[in-house]
């Protein structure tokens, strides 16, 4: 038998993630059994399972990349020292561009909901949030640093009012798939560049 | 037969909702039944149909009640000309003061998710949203007005900005009952007041 590779069995995870997440979407997380993904996913049970034990194991494989790519993006600004209202205004573009992103942003809002409910999802996407808003601090602290951010705000709460950008463009964009990343980021921009308070 | 006051009404149907609150937050939209209610608020089938016939119809009440209030908020803020930062300071705090702020919140998650495959609620939740949404685009065109917002801005697009930093936190809280909507609140100030970004 020979030895697969390591892109089979990433893209082939890659499928079943994809799969999932359409069949997800469409019919709700809770209304869509194991056997309903390994249906869409065309493969045999023994595949699916190979790769994921659960639904749950599932939504926090989706729910994780997709942080993810969000993170990579602010790690880049934190090296460059891109402007954090830049930052800002380019999110929700990268998260509108993800492959299936408006698949992965309902499915999001409803792994919020069950998060409630639900301990392994709520400390995976913890745990996972955690990294971002941790990311975020840092360029806050790193603008304190560089003297464009005021010394006296809290980083670690800007960084939670930051993530608030993000979550709340989810949402808006789950119910609205018209909602402009590119209108929504430079309103996000102009928000966080001071635009809204004339300077004292 | 005595006639029932419109008070003894109103504190009927607010007994119902707050039981039926409790009862979404604490097992889900998704597993509890009308029945459920019922017995929650302690009442006979027909005192609770009197005021709602559905789930649907509890679940979009209970929205339209929270959502009022924030915008009752914004209204104040329009008539007094509250400065915007102060106003985004003060929203994450009236929503934790308001009655069984946590259970309110939690369910506006669980409703969020809903509304992806229920259309009724969908619709009734984008009307509420719509209303608070235009009362802070109104805040921003009075800014506009009295020269404290940049012209340039886009305010139906900085409205919706406003909305998720409150979306934002109804999140955050609701999956951490700790977040503070003191803290919460300021940071808000300052991303919105422009201490992010040195003035150029």
């Amino acid at each position: 038998m020979p030895r697969v590779s390591a892109e089979y069995l990433a893209a082939r995870r890659e499928h079943i993630l994809a799969a999932a997440a359409a069949r997800f979407a469409r019919d709700g997380f809770h209304r869509t059994s194991m056997q309903d993904v390994i249906g869409e996913a065309g493969l045999s049970p023994g595949a699916v399972y190979r790769y994921f034990r659960s639904k749950d194991e599932i939504i926090i494989a989706i729910s994780m990349d997709a942080i993810g790519s969000v993170q990579a993006l602010v790690r880049d600004a934190l090296r460059t020292h891109q402007p954090i209202a830049d930052l800002v205004a380019g999110l929700p573009r990268a998260i509108a561009h993800l492959d299936q992103a408006d698949v992965r942003m309902r499915l999001a809002v409803q792994a919020w909901g069950e998060a409630l409910r639900n301990p392994d999802l709520a400390a995976a996407l913890q745990d996972g949030l955690d990294g971002l808003r941790s990311a975020l601090r840092e360029r806050i602290v790193l603008g304190q640093r560089d003297g464009d951010v005021a010394e006296r705000v809290d980083a670690d709460a800007v960084g939670g009012v930051l993530l608030a950008l993000v979550q709340g463009f989810i949402l808006q964009r789950s119910w609205d798939p018209e909602l402009s990343a590119e209108t929504y980021g430079a309103a996000a921009r102009d928000v966080v560049g001071g635009l809204l308070t004339r300077p004292s």
